[in-house]
C-alpha cells in the first residue's frame, strides 16, 4: 500500500526565517519518528517542503507503517514547538490539497459512493483512491475507515461473495422419515395456518399455537430454569442508536423493516388524511409519506441488541455473573426474498432469545452447558434428525462480513434438521459465543475489571415447527411419546364450511 | 340540507324531436319516483331541462330525501327507455356541471383540502359545499360520503371536540392504601425497569417481567381456561387492508408507528448505506429515505384486526359458536402524547387479547361473563380499589368519533384503577361489545346466516402493574397472599455498582 499526501500548515505570520530549522527538523523527522515503530526501512517520509506567505506546504509519502496523514499529525507537535518557542510563530492548522491511496488489487474495486472519496480507479494492478479530506477527518479516523472499508471489499470480492464458513461439528443419527410432505401445504390444507395479510407473515391457528407453546415450555422447562435463567422483556423497536452500538449499523440495511413515526400527533395535522380516506376509501399514501417522520431504527431483527441498552454504560458487580437472561415477549421482523418458502423462511417470526455473560471461561462453558441441553431436547423429546456445524458468526454475517471471527472460542454453531420432503437442511436455531463484542460496544464492565464476553441462542418456534412437521406430519400419532404427553391434546380449530 | 345541481345527458344523437316527451317525463318524474318514499312535499325536482347538440341539460334542487345526484341517477333510466326506444337515440354518459350541497350550521367547518371540494363557504347560517364530481363519483357513492363527512365535522364541532362519553357501572370498595408514591420512580430506583432506547420505551428487568408473567398466568387460568379461550397468534405488523375493514383507516393516523420496507433486498442497492455509515458512523438517513418504500401500514396498534383475516371471506360452522381465542404474541406499538407517564402511558405496551365471537346473545352472555371473572381476580387476587364504566366505544375512538354505538348492548366498558400517588385513576384494560362490525368489516359469516357478533377485551400488563404497585408498592409483603402465593420468589435483578 502506498499513500501520498500534499498539505500545508497554516501559520500565524510568515515562517520564511525558519526555513533551515523547519529542513532540519523534517530530516530529524524522516530519520526518528516517522518511522518508528514500522520494520526498518518502512514508514512515513516528509519528501521536501516550500514556504509561501503563512503557509508551510509539506509532501509526503508512505507505506502502511506510518500513513501520511498520521504523519503529518505526527510532525505537527515538534513544528509548532519550534516555531513557537523561537519565531512566536503558531501554527493554525492543517490544509490538504491531495490524497492519494494505493491498494494492489487484481480486480477493481465495485465503485459505490464513498464519503470523502473524489475517486476511484484501476489500472489493472492497483487501486488507486482519492480523498478530499482535512485536518478534523484525520482526527477522527475517516482515511482509516475509508481504507478498511476498501481492503474489506478488495478482500470480498476475492472471497467471491457472501458465501457461509461451514464446518460440521456432529450428526445425529437418521430417525425414522414419517412424512415427506412440505409441511406448509399440509399446515394450510388442514386450517392450522392462514396466510396474514402482509408478506411472507402467517396468520397462526389454535392447534399450532399449542404446539409452539410446547416448544416453549421445553425451552423454559429443559434450558432456562435447568440452567437458572430470568425472564427478562427486551424491546421490540430498535433505535439506530441501538444498532450502531450492535454493529447492526454496518450492513443490516437491505433486510430491515424501517419504521417512521408521524410527525406530531396532532389530529388536525391529520385531518386531510382521515377525510381522503373516508371520502375515497383509499388510504392517500403519498400524503402519508409527506406527513411521517425519517426512519427512527426498525423492527427487531436480531433479538438481543435492544436488551444491551439496559447495561449501557453500567458496572456490574461480579457475583452477578455469568448473568443469564431471556426474552420472548414479541416478535422478529426480516425483509427477506421473495418466493415460496413457507412458515420456514418468513418475514415476521417468533423467538426465544437466550443471552448470557460473564468471564470468556464462564461464557464458552455456558455455551457448551446449552448445548448438551439442545442434545437432550433433539434426541429425547422431539427425536429429531438433525446436525451443527460451526459457521460465519451471526454477527458478522449481519455486517455483511464472511470467514469466522479468528479466535477458536468465540463463533456461531447452526443447528439444521434434515427436510425430507426436500431432501435438504433447515437451519432452525444457532448458538454463539460473541467474545467481547457486546459488552464493549454498549460499554459494560465488570466490576473487577475483568473482561466480559457474552453469548447468545436464538430459538425459532417457526423453524422447531417446521423441523418436526417435516419430518413427523401434522398427525400427533407420529410425534414421541414425550413431546405428545408435552403437547396434551390438540385443541380444535375454526370449521370452516 | 339543500343541493342543486345542474348537468347533462351525454346523447347520441341531438334530440330536439324528443322535446315535448322529455318534458312529459319530467312532470311524470317529478310527481313519482324523485319524491318516492320522501315525506309529502320533500324530494327532488327537476327545475328545467334544455336541448342543445347532443346534450341534454338539466337543473335539479333537492333536500335530503331524494339527494340531487340520486335523482339524477334515477332519472337516466326511464329517460334511456324513452329515447332509445321511440327515436332510437342512446345515452352516453352525465355530466356535472355545477354542484352544490348546503348544510345549517352556527359555524363554519374547518377548513381542509376535502377531495372532490372546491370550495366551502360560510354565512353565518349555512355552510355551501361546492363539488367537482362526475357520473362514477356519484355512483361510487362519493357525494353522500363528503356530506356524512361534513356533517360529522358540524357535529364534532358543536360536541366541542374529542370528549368521551363516561357513565359509572361499578365501583369497589376503597382498599387499604398501602403505598402513595409513583411506581414508575420506585421501579427506576429499584433498577426493575430502565428506559429503552425509543421514545415511551421500558425495558423490564427480571422482577417485574415475573410479575407481568404472574399477571398472565392469573388470566390464564381464571379468565382463559375457565372459560374455554383457544390460543392463536395474531400478526402484529398491519397492512393497510387491515386498517381498511377495521375502521381504523378512518382515523388512527396521528397515532401510528408506520412501516416502509427496503425497495429491494439487493445488498449493491443499499452499499451505499453501509459505506457511508463504516466511514462516517453516523446512518444516512437521507440516503435511507429515498431507499425506502411508502408505508405499508404500521405496528400493532388494536391487537385483534389482524386477526380477522384469518377469518375473512368464510363461512364458520354453526357448532363453532360461541368462538373463543387469545393472542399474548407481542407487542403492541402508539405514538403517545410526550411528557412524563412512566409505565402508565407508553408506546410500546404488552396485552392479552381476547376475542370471542357468536351470536348477539352468545357474545352479550360472554362479556358479562368475563366481567365476572375479571371482579373475581380484582377483588379476590389482587385486592384492588377499582371500578368501571361506560364509555365510547374503542372503534369509534379510534375512528375519531365521541358519543357511544347508540344501541345499549354495542359498547365498550373500561376499568379502572385508583392512583393514590396522584389522587386520579387509571384505565387498566376494556370490555367490549362490538356488534356486527368485525364479521361485517371482513365477510365473515355463520353456517345458519344468523347475524354474526363479536366481543374483545385488552389486559394491558404495564397498566396492570401500574395499578398494583401504585396501590401497594413493590414490596411483595403489602401485596395480598393469593398474589403473593403465584407470583412466587421474586428474581434476582442485576446488581449494579
Amino acid at each position: 500500500m502506498y499513500f501520498h499526501l500534499v498539505g500545508y500548515f497554516n501559520t500565524s505570520a510568515p515562517a520564511n526565517q525558519a526555513d533551515a530549522d523547519i529542513a532540519a527538523l523534517i530530516g530529524e523527522a524522516n530519520e526518528t519518528f516517522l518511522t518508528k515503530g514500522a520494520p526498518a526501512g518502512k514508514g512515513a517520509k516528509i519528501l521536501n517542503f516550500r514556504i509561501e506567505d503563512q503557509k508551510i506546504h509539506i509532501e509526503i509519502e508512505s507505506d502502511r507503517y506510518v500513513r501520511a496523514h498520521d504523519a503529518i499529525l505526527r510532525f505537527k507537535k515538534p513544528l509548532a514547538a519550534l516555531l513557537g518557542k523561537k519565531y512566536r510563530i503558531g501554527i493554525r492548522g492543517i490544509e490538504i490539497e491531495s490524497f492519494v491511496v494505493k491498494f494492489p488489487s487484481n480486480d477493481p474495486v465495485k465503485s459505490t459512493k464513498i464519503p470523502y472519496v473524489s475517486n476511484i480507479e484501476f489500472d489493472g494492478q492497483e487501486i488507486t483512491v482519492e480523498m478530499e479530506i482535512n485536518e478534523s477527518q484525520i482526527q477522527n479516523r475517516i482515511p482509516d475507515r475509508i481504507i478498511t472499508l476498501i481492503e474489506d471489499k478488495i478482500a470480498m470480492q476475492g472471497y467471491g461473495g457472501k458465501e457461509e464458513h461451514w464446518n460440521l461439528l456432529w450428526e445425529s443419527e437418521q430417525k425414522q422419515v414419517l412424512c415427506t410432505e412440505d409441511p406448509t401445504a399440509e399446515l394450510l390444507k388442514e386450517s392450522w395456518i392462514k396466510h396474514g395479510a402482509a408478506r411472507g407473515q402467517w396468520i397462526y391457528g389454535p392447534e399450532i399455537t399449542r404446539l409452539f407453546r410446547a416448544f416453549e415450555s421445553i425451552v423454559v422447562k429443559e434450558v432456562l430454569e435447568f440452567l437458572g435463567y430470568r425472564e427478562m422483556i427486551f424491546p421490540k423497536l430498535v433505535p439506530w442508536s441501538v444498532w450502531e452500538r450492535s454493529g447492526h449499523a454496518k450492513g443490516v440495511y437491505p433486510e430491515i423493516y424501517y419504521v417512521c413515526p408521524p410527525k406530531t400527533r396532532d389530529p388536525d395535522f391529520w385531518e386531510e388524511v382521515s377525510d381522503y380516506y373516508k371520502v375515497t376509501h383509499e388510504v392517500p399514501l403519498d400524503l402519508i409519506e409527506q406527513k411521517i417522520d425519517k426512519p427512527i431504527g426498525g423492527l427487531c431483527y436480531a433479538q438481543c441488541p435492544p436488551f444491551w441498552h439496559f447495561l449501557q454504560g453500567t458496572t456490574i458487580a461480579d457475583d452477578t455473573f455469568p448473568a443469564r437472561v431471556f426474552d420472548r415477549s414479541g416478535t422478529s421482523h426480516r425483509y427477506e426474498s421473495g418466493g415460496i418458502h413457507g412458515i420456514e423462511r418468513v418475514d415476521e417470526f417468533h423467538r426465544i432469545e437466550i443471552v448470557w455473560m460473564g468471564t470468556p471461561e464462564q461464557v464458552v462453558e455456558e455455551s457448551e452447558r446449552i448445548q448438551e441441553r439442545y442434545k437432550y431436547i433433539f434426541e429425547e423429546i422431539l427425536e429429531l434428525t438433525w446436525r451443527k456445524a460451526w459457521v460465519t458468526p451471526w454477527f458478522m454475517a449481519q455486517e455483511g462480513l464472511t470467514g469466522t471471527a479468528g479466535r477458536k472460542s468465540v463463533g456461531t454453531i447452526d443447528y439444521e434438521s434434515f427436510m425430507p420432503y426436500r431432501d435438504g437442511w433447515l437451519e432452525f436455531q444457532n448458538v454463539s459465543v460473541n467474545g467481547d463484542k457486546y459488552p464493549t460496544g454498549f460499554g459494560v464492565k465488570s466490576q473487577s475489571g475483568s473482561e466480559l464476553w457474552s453469548g447468545c441462542s436464538g430459538v425459532g418456534l417457526e423453524r422447531w415447527a417446521s423441523a418436526l412437521l417435516a419430518q413427523k406430519g401434522l398427525d400427533p400419532d407420529n410425534w414421541s411419546p414425550a413431546f405428545r404427553r408435552i403437547v396434551g391434546e390438540l385443541p380444535r380449530g375454526f370449521k370452516f364450511l
